[in-house]
Parts: structure tokens; C-alpha cells; sequence
């Protein structure tokens, strides 16, 4: 139990959406043995609200949170400068740290666990991924039991408020565009769009879930901007949708030996499948284990208050001398690309021979052709047709399409989607 | 960290699928921490196996257990007698205690974390609900920072077993029979049919949750018993299926005072309900917080594997020095009934003014008709049709049943079912 008599101070950096939410929950709900002390933002004028209590510090300079007399920091700035730092100096004074930003945890979590146990303070992140889903609380403490063999996810709420969209036949730029003007996308939507944010949370993931230890830069990632409407109608007669999925898996069922595998990208994920009915900005994480079978978590993955409510339960925890479970992870290189069915979108100005030429290119790398779908309404001079092939790795797809795109009939780059198979 | 010096020492009570899975996981996977001491069973010598370490000591006598050195108990035997006065022996001789027991949570677990709390034990039951779902963790861990308003759940794996399969045709009593033989439903299913084990678990998320400590037998139960394959057939008009619903529910927003709904029993569920997606003995459980929104997990929620997998996840946080977040509960009575719409089934000798002798008998209790379904192909002699009706509370249409029931043309007892919106 928590004493009153000595609650947490706690100090928030960075009263944006999430830090508002946090602190207005802090105020507004009193947890037991929190009390809210410190709020540091640039510019504090513009940011003042008279709901917070005048006994809150409002400072503008991190030199006085972190010589403060604050027991816990919230950091949600994001980014890795100056905040790293910050974060690294925090500990080091032992403080303990909440923090939702997913890079910081990504490339230095394991270090800064290790600082902040050697001075007796405590690093939480369950806001780092999926927001107010409690994957990685369930991770630490629900799942700690079984043998985890894989994960597959819906990371990031952006490409899915996308790709649901799109499933209901928008395109792409148009979609993008509601999306910034949501707020749910960038200006520069690259980390998102092209799955870095993604991968970051992946990398998370699968430190506590598969206890392998990735290098981000080394998860091949695709981008979902060549996803197009036609590819929605095709994925459909596949009775399938397309979302950006990262997944990462453990071949060969050996936490100590297996290869681990990992990727993100937009897939063709069957209908029936659970991470085809996130929409809107919602995650969800497929967890499954070698004992308990499959997990799966959904909800709302991001926004101010979802995710000030991992931040808030973070801070709970730790009011309760609650300690997050030390789940022992490994430096891990991958260890080779998934074999899958693929589906190929191409475009066409139409003449005989198309098919052979194509069937032949994937022949030479030993790829089978499954099934050929051709939507009909189209010119002929400008013809999608969808080719769906047998299990290959994409480089070795990619080699055929290097091949079959010098094609002179080809009036766009073919475009592959990975097929996600119901079980791993 | 664990100390590998010092491993807690862990007796388990009760060597059944879920017991030996616990001993398989701790033998197999060694987590840190913990070592397997002892097994208590009756008839030890039909039991044992080979897989388990000479190390370990076999007893049928509790009184060896009690008094040994084992620092944990993991009491796998289910029922109060006599496992609770066990279980109350051991926390008060400061041994710390992972049970799956439901019953003996949902009545006693307010009074044994007390207990446990002045011996500076710890009592764990994340095994408790939905298995291998990780919900109890996440409502302890990753929500306790949100104000739950709502909880509904698949709470019961062998109904959803049963419903599942009726919802592709087969009739109650041919499915309770193989699920039967499948060891999926007791020779007596009351326990499971009836609800009353759904409404231990309903009990024990309430307190978590919306932080309301019910009384079990207060919670109107609803047996599944009485739904028939033609239900199904009318649910699919209305685009729901049908579930066994665990739902508590705080009306006004206000943990201190708002009134708290709860009731377990048969709903009809829109199919677009991750509700309805659950197969098989899945469980699904649906948080609805105010801040973080709705969150759904999903799993197997019972069988040996899964539910071992939430007991040693218990123990491996209890060899971390992870403490259960202490939310405290007030004693809450239920504030009422849920105002809801529902369907009702007659079967009918038919002859003309049924409909408007019905409608007049709803009517009178200010029930108003919203539709009525009628599906070709029966005899007018044994003619099954369903009424949907607006929003009104299950006692108000009881008694508007109650008269419908003395007219002669009913052939069986109309069957009412609530229907479960999609926002509480």
C-alpha cells in the first residue's frame, strides 16, 4: 500500500496532449501516494490551465526538475535529443522515470534498465507501445509464464485510420490527407507511413515477448504508400483486407538457438483474422504462446488519453512498490526472411504473351503461380490484373520482379503484398 | 531480480491438468527464482511422473505441506471446502498463495488479501478469470490508471463452446453432450450452464474494475439452457448471434456513488461485437474505460495449458518482488436493473389476434413493439415467431409475460432474450 503520509512527487516534461491528460488525471482522480509537483514546458505562459493546482511548479527550465526534489519524472517529450539525456541524468540521480517515447526505449532501454536498477530507481514504458492497451503489462506480468513464439501487430494507429479507410475504397493521398488534417498523421508522415514508428514498438515487443534483443535499423520495413484502391478490391476477392502488420517469430519453438524473424509492412490479412477488425486509429497485438495459444489485445493505441492512461497506471504501480518483471532478453541478429504467399498487383497495356513472360521470370526463381484474378471494367490499355504466387521470401520475389519489370507492357512497378498465413 | 540463491520454493496443491502443467512449465523452462518443492494429491501413486525431479516431495497429507518450508503455495484443488481453511493456514503462517479458485476469490479474496497483507504475504489469483487471458494483470497493471465504467465478457468457456456451436446449427442438448465427451462441460453443467461460474469471475473483474465489491447471489443469473437452434435462426435477422454476457456496469460516472448494473446470462450480440467473434472456449473480456475508452482482450481462457501459464506468470512476478496493485473495493449493492431492448420467441397454435392480444399485454406495462420476424417453411400449428420490443427493464417484461403466458395458443413458454448494445 502506498503511504499518504509520503506520496510520489511526480514531475511531467512536456504538457502536450498526453502530459494534459496526465496531469488532469492526476488532479482530477487523486491516485493514492501521487501527487502531481512539477510540469516543464517551453513557453509555460501559453500552456498554463487554471484547473492545475497553484502548488505545481511550472518551469521552463530542466535544471530545475531534475535538481528537484521530484521522485519520479513522466517523460513526454519524445525524441532522443536532448531527451536521452535527460532521462540518463534522471537516473542516475535516482529518480525513477515514466516514459511513453517508444525510440528512447527501442535503442536504449536495456541500458537505462540497467542504470536505473543499479541506483535503486525504477524505468516503466507501458505507454510506449499501444497506448491504453495493456500489451506490455500483460507481456511482464500475464504472459511471463508461457513461451512466446510470436507476435503479430497493428502498431500504428496512423496507417491503420489509413488502410481502414482505403478498405472502403478511398485512395491513398486523399485519405492521407484527412489524416493530417485530423491530426492523426505528420506533415512528413515518413515515420509512420513507411513503418519506422512501427518498427521501434516492434523491436519493444519482441524484447519482451520473444526475449530477443534487435537492432531497428535491421527489420526490413515497407512502406504502405504504394497501396492503392484496386489492391483493396483484389484483397477482397482474396476474402482478405490489407493493414500494416508487424510481426516479429521465433523459428524452431528455441528462445535460447532459434532464428528469429521480423518485418513490417502492408499484408493481406484474411478477414477472419483478428488483426483485420482494428479500425480507425485501434491497435492490436496477437500474442502467441507455446502454452497458452494465442492472445490477442485491441484498443485504442494512441491519443492524449489513452496513452496518459499507461502513463497514469505506470505511476500506480509504482506507488505501490509494484516492480516491473526483469525478463532477461539476448543480443539477436536476424536469422532470415518469412517464407509467404504473395499476392502481385500489375498494370498493363494488354498484348498475348503477358502471362507466359511473367509465369517464366517467376519460374527461373522457382516460384509458383497460385492463382490469377482479373477484375473485369477495365481498359486494356490499362489492365490491373492481381497474380498470386506459392510461399517464397521477398528477396527472391524480388529478383523475379527485377526481372519481369523490364517488361515494356508494364505501365507501373508491380506491387507485392505479403499474405498473412492464419498461424505464423 | 530473482535470487538464484534463494529461490522461492513452491508447493502445488493439486496435480490435475492444470497442476501438471505448472509442474511441466516450472521442471521445463526453470524460471528464475523459483524451484517445485512439493506436490499434495490424494493417491500420489497413481500420479506420479517421471518427468518430475527426484528432488520433489510427493504427499498426500496437507499437514506436511503446511508445515514445510515452501514459501508458495499454488492451490490448484478449486471449491471452499476444505481449500479455503488450507489456504487461510497458510497466509497466516506468511507462506504467499497463486490460486485459479474463482469461488474462493469472488467470496473470501477481500478477507485473505488482508490476511496476507499483515503476514507480509501476497495472494495472486490472475489464473482466477479467463485463464490465460492476461485481463486481471492488465486491470491491476496497465488500466488501474483509467475509471472503468463498464466490463462484458465471455466469461465461461463452456457455454461459448455450446453457443458457438449452435450458431451453426445444432440443437442445446446434442452439444452439451459433446462438449461432454470433450471434457469441455461437467456431467452436472449446471455450475457452467446456469452461470453461477461466470458470476465468479463477474464478481472478482467488478472489484478490479469498477472497484465494487458485489455480492455473487445478488447478480440475476440467466441458463443458457432454455436457447434453441431456431434462436439463432432469428439473431441472424437482426444481424447478432448469441453469448453468454458477464456485464457490470457503473451508471452516473461516479465510482462513489454511481449505481452498479450487473447480470449474467444468454444476449443476443450484434455480429459486429468483438463480442461475437470468440469460438469455441474462448473468452473475450471488454474494458470500457473513460479515459482509455474500450479495450478488448481475447484468448483461451481455460485448459490446462493457459491457465498454467497465468499461475506461473503469478509466481515469476512474486520471485521479481512484483506486488499486486491494491485497489481498494467498497461493498456496493446493485443499483438496479439494465434498461434494455429485447427479443422474445413465442411458439404458437396460430389463430387470428395473437399479435394483438400480445401487444396488448405489453402494452399495459408501457412495452412498446419495435418489429416482429416470422421465417416461412413451419406449420401454422407450431409456428415459432419473435417480437423485438424497446428498451425496458427484464422484471417490467416479466410480468407482461407472465399474462401472456395464460393464453392457450402458446405451445411452449416464450423464451426473452436481452440484447446487448453496442455502447453499454
Amino acid at each position: 500500500m502506498p503511504s499518504p503520509a509520503s506520496p510520489l512527487k511526480v514531475a511531467v516534461l512536456g504538457f502536450g496532449t498526453v502530459g494534459s491528460s496526465v496531469a488532469r488525471i492526476l488532479v482530477d482522480r487523486q491516485p493514492q501516494g501521487l501527487v502531481l509537483t512539477h510540469i516543464y514546458n517551453r513557453n509555460i505562459a501559453r500552456k498554463k490551465k487554471d484547473w492545475v493546482p497553484s502548488t505545481v511548479c511550472w518551469t521552463e527550465d530542466i535544471e530545475t526538475i531534475l535538481s528537484s526534489d521530484a521522485d519520479v519524472i513522466v517523460e513526454l517529450m519524445g525524441g532522443l535529443d536532448p531527451v536521452a539525456g535527460w532521462v540518463e541524468r534522471a537516473l542516475a540521480s535516482g529518480k525513477s522515470v515514466v516514459t511513453a517515447n517508444k525510440k528512447l526505449i527501442a535503442t536504449q532501454g536495456i541500458a537505462l534498465e540497467k542504470l536505473a536498477r543499479s541506483k535503486g530507481a525504477h524505468l516503466l514504458y507501458g505507454a510506449a507501445v499501444a497506448g491504453g492497451i495493456p500489451v506490455i503489462p500483460g507481456l511482464q506480468q500475464g504472459l511471463a509464464g508461457d513461451q512466446v513464439l510470436r507476435i503479430e501487430g497493428i502498431l500504428n494507429g496512423t496507417c491503420n485510420f489509413i488502410l481502414s479507410k482505403m478498405e472502403q475504397g478511398a485512395e491513398y493521398a486523399d485519405v492521407l490527407k484527412e489524416a493530417q488534417e485530423l491530426g492523426y498523421a505528420e506533415a512528413d508522415p515518413t515515420e509512420d507511413v513507411d513503418g519506422f514508428d512501427a518498427r521501434a514498438k516492434l523491436v519493444i515487443l519482441s524484447r519482451l515477448a520473444l526475449r530477443a534483443d534487435l537492432d531497428p535499423s535491421e527489420i526490413p520495413c515497407r512502406s504502405i504508400r504504394a497501396v492503392s484502391a484496386i489492391d483493396f478490391a483484389y484483397a477482397k476477392e482474396l476474402d482478405c483486407t490489407i493493414r500494416q502488420i508487424s510481426r516479429a517469430e521465433i523459428r524452431g519453438e528455441d528462445l535460447a538457438s532459434g532464428d528469429v524473424l521480423a518485418s513490417v509492412g502492408p499484408m493481406l490479412v484474411p478477414k477472419a483474422s483478428p488483426l483485420a477488425w482494428s479500425h480507425g486509429t485501434e491497435n492490436t497485438v496477437l500474442v502467441g504462446g507455446k502454452y497458452g495459444g494465442d492472445v490477442v489485445f485491441s484498443g485504442h493505441g494512441a491519443g492524449g488519453h489513452p496513452t496518459a492512461v499507461a502513463v497514469v497506471s505506470d505511476l500506480i504501480s509504482m506507488a505501490h512498490g509494484s516492480r516491473a518483471v526483469d525478463l532477461p532478453s539476448r543480443k539477436t541478429a536476424l536469422g532470415g526472411e518469412f517464407l509467404l504467399r504473395h499476392s502481385i498487383r500489375f498494370v498493363v497495356d494488354d498484348r498475348p504473351g503477358i502471362i507466359a513472360e511473367i509465369a517464366q521470370a517467376l519460374a527461373v526463381e522457382g516460384i509458383n503461380i497460385h492463382a490469377i484474378f482479373q477484375k473485369p471494367g477495365f481498359e486494356t490499355s490499362n489492365l490491373p490484373f492481381v497474380v498470386t504466387v506459392e510461399p517464397c521470401t521477398s528477396s527472391c520475389l524480388r529478383r523475379a520482379l527485377d526481372r519481369i519489370e523490364t517488361m515494356s507492357c508494364l505501365l507501373e512497378k508491380p506491387f507485392a503484398l505479403q499474405i498473412l498465413e492464419p498461424e505464423g
